[in-house]
């Protein structure tokens, strides 16, 4: 099942995978998760919002037990962020089949579109548009680079856009889910064990800065003369690693677009995007406030125009607490705590959901900590040990 | 004449010029000045290089008298860096004809195709292959960002890339170039004249230093986990800035490559493009071993492999001494010298060919000094003066 999945959207140079929402990539990963469903003979549906479901049971019974993750990726990602979680539900049932298990709810396995945001910009469209946290409006409004809007990428692949939009009913037949994901930081490494129970995510957000001085020739213009907007923001990238180290959070500038980006040109646009997370609103609001304080004095030195927009951001997202504890009682079979449990400074479609329905996370230990690149691993065994404790849980929810 | 070019290779959004190489804005460019080639009833031809001629007189005869510039434009430019050079050539012709005067030599005037180097990153493409100082070999390895090569461009365009290569013979027949250009910088605004003579061009080159560190999820990987080459590309910026003050030179970042650049991912690969000029090799050297001795030490510290590879260089061109005195002398109307003679950081065609023949270059004020943008000016008196002068110059040294 898995080695069906790795060719898929692997770029021959980088190895990395480019599987971005609605491209020829995701079209194949998608009617891979179709096969997968037809085969075990589940009863195969897409939301109007373009998410894949599998079914086993009928939905309208109500209270159903969700797990499953995303199939898409970032720009050269590794192979296990999303596609673990898939294909671990559906090694879990697989599993769950093996021991007879009597199913006494409907239980689904689900594939979110366009998770990583990878692009239109924006992380966990499927799900955001199902929880009504992002509007039809602000969908429309979506573009990837090339100018081709959300819609018009949908209705592309064959999905008919026009019925987008918050899907209240299908979320309340939902009693819990459960989302399976690679750890992506080592604390599962250091701790040594090979699953973990995610606490909550970190609030965090994007914010573009703008930093625009005046285009001019790189060879004859005086250096007292120049208003170049480069300086400003190699200052501001170096300003967001401190204002970072001081609160014990992550800030990152990974994304820049510089205009007229020429060799012999000082630019007139410099724009830079910031990342940045930390573990509780208050100390996110201190970095990301010490930034662009910073940015502006340097903007400012430099005869630089500055604008700052927060292009978005997820406060901090609790996991359901019974949920959680009782992952932690079906995987600890007893009192003892058996598992860790861990916060995670990466948005995902559970994060999205626990404001609609009871969520929880499980982690599988990844032994670098690398994600988001070709890179990402996760041993063999630490996989299999993930796919038992997902059926574990499972079957502790869907089979009482 | 001017009005008709105006619109040509103009962008909607930023009203700077895109006229590229052997792209569309290009070939209009290039029909305009068949166009005015003909209408003046000059012989027109393309070399084997690509760049046009329009001549009046016999090319045979020798010991020709050659004006011009180029037409082709950086991403975002001015009107006038280039075009200024041909119009204001057919505009001198235009004068000496006006003044009935009569050439004892041949006349040329000539659009050397590719100066800014903006589609294939090697400025003076045109002039270069007819020099000989770019082989045949090199030129088939220059490529644009889509991946066409510098042959196949030329091709779809319409001219034959089997016969590009050094041309001696027609260069045996210029006896002297004279290259009119809007200033790049402020000194004739500074000393209150309208057209001055160049005296030298900078050296200068431009490096490409490559910042490999490792892709990695930039909500979850700690600081300390990480190797981040955005962080050593933003110090090197700074210490770009910094040597470059200390050696009264120039040096810029203008240009940039990031690899994932994603907004949530710790890039892999930050490539920046370094520009750097001083008014001689000594400081040159200083300025970027500077930068670079900088970079290798941010580099280490943040384990960042770097890679410095030169990319281009042009020694420092003294413009002929002879040829220099005569314009001073023609344009002096004595032997006082009322014209300034001044240096210049920007690279020219008129640069190119002083290698093989004598070469001098006038510039035309430009009240703001703003080069390679949209802001790029020049009054239209000055112009009309910079006219004048290139007439007076032509009639000097072809009409005796």
């Amino acid at each position: 099942m898995w080695r069906e999945l790795l060719p898929v959207g692997r770029h021959p140079d980088s190895h990395g995978y480019r599987r971005f929402a609605w491209t020829g990539a995701d079209t194949e990963c998608r009617a891979w998760f179709q096969e997968q469903a037809e085969t075990r003979g589940l009863t195969y549906e897409i939301d109007r919002n373009g998410n894949q479901w599998a079914w086993l049971g009928d939905p309208a019974q109500g209270d159903a037990v969700v797990t499953g993750s995303h199939l898409d990726s970032v720009p050269d990602g590794g192979a296990f962020d999303g596609p673990l979680g898939v294909v671990s539900s559906f090694a879990a049932l697989d599993e769950l089949r093996a021991r007879q298990a009597e199913f006494a709810k409907p239980l689904a396995i689900v594939n979110f579109g366009d998770e990583e945001g990878a692009r239109f910009g924006l992380a966990c469209v499927g799900s955001r548009l199902t929880a009504g946290q992002l509007t039809v409006e602000q969908a429309h409004r979506l573009t990837d680079g090339e100018g081709i809007t959300l819609p018009q990428a949908m209705e592309a692949a064959g999905h008919d856009p026009d019925g987008i939009g918050a899907d209240p009913q299908r979320l309340a037949r939902i009693g819990a889910f459960v989302e399976l994901h690679v750890e992506q930081g080592r604390s599962l490494d250091l701790s040594g064990d090979r699953v973990g129970i995610a606490s909550a995510i970190w609030p965090h957000g994007r914010w573009r800065f703008d930093f625009r001085g005046e285009a001019n020739h790189a060879g004859t213009t005086r250096l007292t003369d120049r208003r170049d907007p480069m300086l400003s923001y190699a200052e501001t990238v170096l300003a967001a690693r401190r204002e970072a180290e001081l609160a014990g959070a992550v800030a990152t500038f990974g994304k820049i677009a510089v205009e007229p980006n020429g060799v012999n040109a000082i630019p007139s646009l410099v724009r830079g995007w910031l990342d940045s997370r930390a573990a509780d609103q208050e100390s996110l609001d201190q970095v990301v406030g010490g930034i662009e304080k910073a940015a502006r004095e340097y903007a400012q030195a430099h005869g630089i125009a500055l604008d700052v927009v927060r292009e978005s951001f997820t406060p901090v997202v609790e996991f359901d607490h019974a949920l959680r504890d009782e992952l932690a009682r079906i995987l600890g079979t007893g009192t003892d705590l058996k598992v860790p449990v861990l916060g995670t400074g990466a948005g995902h479609d559970a994060g999205i959901l626990s404001g609609s329905i009871p969520t929880a996370m499980l982690f599988v230990r990844n032994p670098t900590g690398v994600s988001h690149s070709p890179a990402e691993s996760a041993a063999e065994d630490d996989c299999a040990a993930g796919v038992l404790a997902l059926a574990d849980v499972l079957e502790g929810l869907a089979c009482r």
